[in-house]
């Protein structure tokens, strides 16, 4: 499971399995940093290969990724728009399904509540990845939680069936 | 010249050129709607690969674009910012150079004034191309509208170039 935290200065990942025993396992992650200098389309470019990269090296079965309807304003949701707009296309070319999921849905999966503080999240994402401390950069960390969240929630729609029915729905296998 | 107008239900887009002698001409405009019922991801590949397809056609010099930073609210942003993202991809990828434009600078371009209406871009876009009536619909309308004040503002700075600078410079040639 891929699981992707977008943004145009920043987008963190964390590529998370299950092996065929044994508790989930963090294979990789990382935050893509396209260089500041670069114009956006060229920043678009390098978060697109870099994820392409990504999804050949690990071939994970699905892309997860957090379902952000709240920005600080219309202009921080534009950019931040085309950033996920070529991550989703990256999923989408290599034909795997995306799993968008609310904030609180994450939360819920990994801390059991849907106001779970950062911290909170993190602390479980290091305990069920048995890892000494929690991912890092912030990043990087919030890519891995969606990526365990897509995990433990193994019925999350997909983007085609949540735009047919209530979002958000949680059943933990 | 490759104009775009990007959207995820519809995306506009005018190719105009202009001939070693005589007025700019009209090459090709139309309308990528993908199908409606299809997720989020599938729509941004549809428009991707049409885009793809377009470059690949005709080859433009450069890829024109409406620079909007104003939306309804955050969640149409967002929104719009996805097929913008894949759109600047398909541009970075080909290699063009990618021209945003607020839309005051494409209505000067065309009519003059920044303050034009969309009757006046229009009527003056069809006797720019020398066409009996305005590109139909609108979305590609809009389109067209970018790639030809592109082309009268051929010294518009690219992204690269308006990120170190002050937008919105147009110098006539």
């Amino acid at each position: 499971m891929l699981g992707v935290d977008p943004g145009t200065t920043a987008t963190g990942y964390g590529v998370v399995e299950r092996p065929e025993a044994g508790p989930y396992r963090l294979v990789e992650c990382g935050v893509i940093r396209p260089p500041a200098k670069r114009p956006l389309a060229g920043k678009l470019d390098a978060i697109f290969t870099e994820l392409e990269g990504l999804i050949a090296r690990h071939r994970p079965s699905a892309l997860a990724v957090e379902n952000v309807f709240v920005a600080r304003n219309a202009r921080s949701a534009l950019v931040l728009g085309h950033a996920r707009g070529v991550i989703l296309l990256a999923a989408q070319q290599a034909g795997l399904p995306v799993h968008e999921m609310p904030p609180a849905v994450i939360k819920k999966a990994v801390v059991g509540t849907g106001n779970a503080s950062k911290e909170q999240v993190q602390f479980m994402v290091a305990r069920l990845l048995r890892l000494k401390k929690a991912p890092e950069p912030a990043d990087a960390a919030d890519g891995v939680a969606a990526a365990l969240a897509c995990c433990l929630a193994p019925t999350l729609p997909t983007i085609a069936e949540a735009n047919a029915a209530p979002r958000g729905r949680v059943v933990r296998a």
